[in-house]
């Protein structure tokens, strides 16, 4: 039998783009070799915000007090917590394959290798069998990048050092825990584990935590987790990573330093998975170990199309979701592309951070004549009455001449869930004029925008 | 001196007005004789949601063992989230008083009673001087209604019935509250007294909680609501309140019955602040005891406008706002016209509800052929992380032919910080295929809007 379309990898870009296909009609196989949901359900972006939603009921148990609660004696179970995670993972990945099911999706539990191309169509072997489809989408994703660095590797081998999938299985706290890496997951796993009690240390090669956040805003985060006792080493190479601690060369010039430490996790980057899936048998181009698509998910040769972290563009879900399902749409010969300047991002660390479109510095780099707008959160009443102290802010970048909205970025708590309407903004391009027509419910965070937009 | 602009009343209306029309250039006096910021930032909007944040710190430290959390003898002190709010409100209410300061505005701190029109412009008179403006905008609001139910007026007179200017007001945590009226913030202040362990009964007279709220939806929030102890009187009429009890006709036609409370809350509605402030000196139009306006603000009366409660139109702060800059824009000239469709509203009970546009019963009563998609916020990998147990669902009412959405109505906690995003997508038309194409961040509660977008 020949499929329409074969989908190596059951992740977010694969299940997704399945779930389409087969809703408009086309006989669709998944392979994936480990767990559908791919990183993102099994050991990403849902374990972690099921760890940092605990952390966030515990925060507010144990510093209740600037609010009239007090408490003794709050503990976490952070045992029970994993247990936990465990269970809403089973609960969405079995969401997942009920709905692949109730499609006609048909699942294959093996790894998959494209073995080139036959008269009925791309052939791909899988557990012993072989599989052959009109078309093929490729989205077998990434995993996290161990460099070579002495001692790293061999450091997951003897489970010192963890990628995101081992620290979120692991049973017990560790009394120090160093973080090699201050990207989102970085933050995100220091701001659990600071929060649950270890004493966290992130290490940082650039000057800055949170990649291409605005720096401005990376810095409020950065003062934020100082100030609940993390310790950041900014512009620090890792050298070697020892028994029970790791080595590195600190801004500066200085002599070797070390962080002595119970647990090291490794958040460096990811890269995609392109190696030993066959892409040679059919000559798919990659460029830097990542599949080369366009927008509309096409690969270099005719049939095959890429998704999600394996073309290596942007490395988030939801871009995987959207470019699953714009290769699908272009095969189905519907008009469709990824804007991919209007892809938000979140750190979901408390105080959250969210971002969409430019940054002032992104649009400089690009010769934009741009205006920054920032204002404080505390123009919002919400904010005030549900952030003693806090610090967030909200920019806006947009066009100086006519005011088109090119980035919205924000720290602040609710930003993961104000982001999107931020998105639908900078997709549509539109003005600061028509962000003040619009009604935002009073009272809440979400009015800093339209505060913002009064100021452009 | 002749003002270019005179406004009756500093609430959302008055002061965003302000600050508009003196940022472009206009004389402005602002008449308000109680508080800068009006009902909403002194005893509505903002200090509700200042308790409602610490009831939810509260209820995250009594019932965090679903999340791994365990505490001991949790306690809220209600004084001092009373003394909060107070500092929280005193802090906004500044801001305001500053910034209007910083433009420039003048305010007259008394009662302001409109007196005709001479050669120089309109009068009015307050604190025992007049003022002249060549423009007036009234902004007076809207004030709680005690309607003649025997012993209701008698009751706030004594303290045992309560406004919310009273209860916000209050020190103590009665043992027993009865709230007549399930509108917003009968149900708000039930959320609140709930938590932090008053009994309370809310009396209704409608056969449903929150008023034009989606059906299934207010059913859902009543259900949870119900499950925390929360007693509900549906279809009762209130006949009269009597010391220590209200007495009612419950549904159904059976003998008068009573509950037994320490204290009342009155919130069975708002009306319009019209009486005694001189309209009838000017000849403005009133109708059902509020000023008469077009989608620009215009009354009846040349050089005359009215913003905000004081309309009768939607009664919201958020309102308030657009409505004042609309009519600024018009006193300069500039085209602009309030959308009355795309105004958002939030309920900021513990799950939220949230909607904007027309329900699907709203819509047919419009004779509007239109479709409704129900999808559960299980959908949702962050909802299923963040709320265990929870039911929470998004509705999408759009037209039958071409898909534009109509109505977005959702409960679930987030709703209040993601319905803006909605308020845009209703307000520019867009259609259930634009939402496909949007990028929501993931895990976000906001994806099911998208979710329900590809069911449509």
């Amino acid at each position: 039998m020949t499929y329409d379309l074969i989908i190596l990898g059951g992740g977010p870009a694969g299940y997704n783009a399945a779930e389409r296909a087969a809703g408009a009609g086309m006989k669709t196989l998944v392979i994936e070799e480990r767990a559908l949901g791919g990183v993102c359900l099994n050991e990403g972006c849902i374990p972690t915000k099921t760890l940092l939603y605990s952390a966030k009921v515990y925060d507010h148990a144990k510093h209740g007090e600037k609010y009239g609660v007090k408490t003794e004696g709050a503990t976490i179970d952070h045992s029970f917590v994993i247990d936990r995670k465990d269970r809403v993972v089973k609960m969405l990945t079995g969401g997942v394959a009920a709905a692949l099911r109730g499609l006609g999706v048909e699942v294959v539990n093996a790894s998959g290798v494209i073995n080139g191309r036959g008269p009925e169509g791309l052939s791909v072997e899988a557990g012993g069998k072989e599989y052959v489809g009109k078309r093929l989408l490729i989205c077998t994703g990434s995993e996290a990048s161990v460099p070579p660095i002495p001692g790293l590797r061999e450091s997951v081998a003897s489970g010192f050092g963890m990628t995101n999938r081992e620290i979120l299985a692991m049973r017990e706290i560790p009394k120090r825990l160093a973080v090699i890496g201050g990207g989102v997951i970085g933050l995100e796993m220091a701001s659990y584990f600071n929060s649950v009690g270890s004493e966290v240390t992130v290490i940082e090669m650039l000057d800055h935590i949170g990649g291409p956040t605005d720096a401005d805003i990376a810095a409020i985060l950065l003062k934020n987790y100082a100030a609940r006792g993390v310790k950041f080493l900014l512009g620090a190479r890792v050298t070697s990573v020892g028994t029970g601690r790791v080595n590195y060369l600190p801004a500066g010039g200085g002599a070797e330093a070390s962080v002595p430490c119970d647990r090291v996790l490794i958040s460096i980057g990811r890269r995609a998975r392109t190696a030993g899936i066959g892409l040679e048998s059919v000559g798919v181009l990659t460029e830097r170990g990542a599949v080369v698509t366009n927008g509309r998910g096409q690969t270099n040769v005719a049939g095959i199309w890429a998704a999600g972290d394996v073309n290596g563009r942007s490395m988030l879900a939801h871009t995987a979701y959207r470019e699953g399902e714009a290769a699908v749409r272009d095969m189905l010969g519907q008009k469709d592309e990824v804007d991919y300047d209007a892809i938000p991002s979140v750190i979901y660390t408390n105080p959250e951070v969210a971002s969409v479109g430019l940054t002032a510095a992104a649009a400089k780099a690009r010769g934009i004549d741009a205006v920054e707008k920032k204002v404080t959160m505390k123009m919002s009443g919400r904010y005030v009455a549900e952030n003693e102290g806090g610090d967030g802010i909200l920019k806006l970048v947009a066009g100086r001449e006519h005011g088109n909205i090119l980035g919205i970025h924000m720290i602040g708590n609710y930003a993961s869930e104000i982001i999107y309407g931020c998105a639908i903004i900078v997709e549509r391009e539109m003005r600061a004029k028509d962000l003040q027509k619009f009604v935002f419910p009073h009272p809440t965070v979400g009015e800093v925008i339209r505060e913002a937009a009064f100021s452009i």
